[in-house]
């Protein structure tokens, strides 16, 4: 007998038609003889609604009370989809995390797992129940009630496949897979059969929404094999694994884009240690994320500094750099939120040379200009003007083989 | 400095302004220099609509599920005011019921409250905090989440103020007291200043709806005074208390009536030993709650044998008796359900003779016929037919001095 966990999104258990549907698919891997622990999500949009409510109250909610209100959305699912597996005469129970024993740090509103003490879980299953675990939330040493951020019901899962030793954590979602690109974006895109912890975990970070990106982390340090697929149909979705030898071995698995960032440069600062500290410090302790950072040689005794800050925190670091620039004696502070950042990924890049001078040549030859360029062991990352990122990428796509017949 | 129990109905948190309403309420009792225990119920029609969830999924919901689903409701209103009065800059906590330590049988439903260990309220309140908890919900010895029944958060209210030897537990209701009668039948009603618990239990068990008969057992067992009062208004309202000695002495201290219940009459019953077993065990076999039984004194050598259930309950009853009556050789079964039950209630009975004289003439003089006959030792309630009810509470209220000028 496996041990099969199975989570379902939003959109999955959107209404009770829906939930009755993820009912016959649960109970058709029970019948199969394996042992089943579902992981759910709230009903799309009922986690918005809470936070709505909570901002009609004050704009600035408590965390403890918010992630008490939040953690509402997945108990009804968990109840509802529980009862319709007993109405359909099988053992179901519903665990909310305190109960199934989601052992987090008290961060609230993004608690990190600790440790899951799945006794009960398995007593449970062992007796031949299916059970129904209500994602996204945990509970502190003290009894307190987290919730593990967006996206959490996926840690909650590859957590619980952890601590359970499952054969597999299925993520059920409202796309059938992961592709080679974004397929809105790139109509030659193809659904990818396996991509290892570490392609995915750039693919996440670089906005590819399937997997919290934490899950990611999760499964590739206990190895848990995540199969992402779609709940409305019967296909095979894609296989996030360890990097295997029989792995497809194309230099590029994947090209993504994404526009949620802006580029601030400080231009003419002085050429002295500490400089960039002194620049980057302030937005650090505003609590902003500096994702790339470029710095020029200098020219003379200046150098210009550029980064990439998220969009939603552009202004206010624009305003801060303005009031460094003053202390240091920079010359200019310059900004753009009109970029996209366009990026390839893939673990053959490790084995492969010319991989960034393919991209920077494909890139020129669409006459797209390059104005800042990151790179790691797996990843390149260009950041370009907007208006370019969906030429961008499937330029790249094609030029990097990745293109279905 | 005095602990304050304050239960809040769903009517009194309906919406955030209302919440906000409350939680200035709540704070104006902490600035008064008291501890203060919140105790809160769903936003009105979310327990209906929670309900209607479940029965879209089954018709028959696993009772355990329900609960789980149903107690997201306090849940939700808990968090809100925690969040609402720490937005007001109290020190605030929401507890829900495993948290609050309300530790009950596992009746799902209609859990019977068996402990609360408050001290993780009582530390929380020593540390200056307000304590929201939620209520109707409690958990197991196994840790599952269990219900109290309708109107449960008020027993939830008087068992935590029991158990923190609260001086006084106040439910808010959107009615500001107990009146001599329901104020919508007779206009001359009066708002009660005390009412014993004595009194209250009969009248809860007659239909008045405001207090949960259980929360009225329960401050009566352990003398804990309960003011009824709107949360809309700044009024007193109606203290429920153990009888006192300067306690108003009206022979009967209300009037109420009540259209729930339907009369089966088994006629021509042969008269012999243990017939009314026979007649009445497959109603209780059924699950049904018989109220009022009569057996007229034998004519010959039958009997009539009559009884009151609820309406609900009334189509199945007769069948059952129309089965029995072949079984034991009755003559007929007749049934109507266009019954009504009124009664007067007041510790002063006990001590004064006649009551049920002038109840009876009371009735005749307006016509009234008198199909069936109950007493307690503080109450005395009659069988009308339906059409009557009106009349007779405002003639009996009228008769016995209770009519405000």
């Amino acid at each position: 007998m496996g041990v099969i966990v199975q989570k379902y999104g939003g959109t999955s258990v959107a209404d009770i038609d829906r939930i009755k549907n993820v009912a016959r698919r649960v109970a058709k891997a029970h019948d199969e003889g394996n042992a089943v622990v579902v992981i759910l999500s709230a009903m799309s949009g009922v986690t918005d609604n809470l936070i709505r409510m909570a901002h009609q109250v004050t704009e600035d909610p408590a965390r403890r009370e918010l992630d008490v209100l939040l953690a509402t959305g997945e108990q009804t699912t968990a109840a509802l989809l529980a009862m319709t597996l007993i109405s359909m005469n099988y053992r179901a129970e519903s665990l909310l995390g305190h109960q199934a024993e989601v052992l987090t740090d008290c961060d609230y509103g993004r608690a990190r797992i600790l440790d899951i003490g799945a006794d009960r879980i398995r007593r449970l299953v062992d007796a031949g129940n299916i059970v129904v675990v209500a994602g996204f939330q945990g509970c502190d040493l003290n009894g307190n009630i987290t919730t593990l951020g967006r996206g959490g019901s996926d840690t909650s899962a590859v957590a619980i496949a952890t601590a359970l030793k499952a054969d597999v954590c299925e993520i059920y979602t409202d796309v059938d897979g992961i592709y080679t690109a974004d397929p809105n974006i790139c109509p030659k895109a193809r659904k990818m059969k396996k991509v290892s912890f570490e392609e995915m975990l750039e693919m996440a970070s670089l906005g590819a929404k399937v997997l919290q990106i934490r899950s990611v982390e999760f499964a590739k340090k206990y190895n848990v094999p995540i199969h992402v697929r779609s709940s409305f149909t019967e296909e095979e979705g894609t296989m996030v694994v360890n990097e295997e030898a029989d792995m497809e071995r194309l230099v590029v698995s994947g090209v993504t884009s994404s526009k949620n960032e802006a580029r601030i440069a400080v231009k003419g600062v002085p050429d002295q240690p500490g400089i960039a500290a002194k620049i980057l410090t302030p937005i650090a302790e505003a609590g902003i994320n500096v994702d790339m950072i470029v710095q020029s040689s200098p020219t003379g005794d200046t150098n210009d500094l550029a980064f990439t800050v998220p969009k939603t925190d552009y202004k206010r670091a624009m305003e801060i750099e303005r009031n460094v620039a003053r202390d240091i004696g920079a010359q200019d502070v310059r900004g753009d939120d009109s970029i996209a950042k366009v990026s390839v990924v893939g673990v053959g890049m490790k084995s492969h040379s010319g991989v960034a001078a393919k991209m920077f040549s494909t890139l020129a030859a669409e006459g797209i200009n390059i104005r800042m360029i990151s790179t790691s062991e797996i990843r390149i990352s260009c950041i370009i003007t907007d208006k370019y990122a969906e030429l961008a990428v499937r330029a790249l796509h094609s030029a990097f083989g990745l293109n279905s017949e």
